[in-house]
């Protein structure tokens, strides 16, 4: 279950306003990213804040062989949350994500962007507990 | 759209073989866990590996109004990943995560467990880039 996720926070999106406003579009875009050789979408679900009348941003996953996107916009502030995690189990799909998520990132055109890559999967990082006291 | 983003990987899980193999458990699982006060569950979506004859792991999302909840079952390895990020725009809804957090862990019983949190939102931290060239 090795893999990579990628973050990022996207802020004074520059893109057209139906893109933080509208899940229709907002799928739209994340069925284009998850096309992409590498990616392999199983099914999604997406949510509309507000109504066809007063659109408020849109809530979307993805899920993945390789794992899952998600993606949140807030249209009064221009900003966007991203998650994609892929799992490296039977190949590397890290170039996959990274593309993507740079195709996600021109959609939006964030003037300021907030990165991270996450490795998961790798057992010493992070906060290691073992919830029964069983020793490794 | 700040947030807490909380992530873990669980291995050596005890739960019952269900669980991990059938995307029907696992549905249930986190429809529980997400009607926890301070959830909202918006739409789900749930996908089976292999069939019923012969299950092979499940994946799930819920959007939530929070953000969402991601869960992956590795059931060969005995493995699960989880991600819940909440957002705490109107309200702090970080203890509901954690609680909900917790609730899933218990459910898997793994052995060993590596957990996270990440501050979602806050400019500063990670790596800040303005892909336009642009200053703040």
């Amino acid at each position: 279950m090795n893999g990579l996720h990628l973050t990022a926070e996207l802020y004074g999106c520059r893109c057209e306003r139906r893109l933080l406003d509208d899940a229709g579009a907002l799928r739209e875009l994340c069925r284009a990213v998850c096309s992409l050789p590498g990616l392999t979408p199983l099914a999604e679900v997406f949510h509309q804040f507000g109504d066809s009348g007063s659109p408020a941003g849109a809530t979307g996953a993805v899920v993945l062989a390789e794992s899952h996107l998600a993606v949140h916009t807030w249209p009064e502030s221009a900003a966007v949350t991203l998650d994609l995690y892929v799992c490296n189990f039977s190949q590397d799909n890290s170039r996959a994500a990274r593309q993507a998520c740079r195709q996600l990132i021109a959609a939006f055109a964030p003037s300021r962007c907030v990165q991270r890559e996450l490795e998961r999967g790798i057992p010493t990082d992070g906060t290691t507990s073992d919830p029964a006291g069983r020793s490794d």
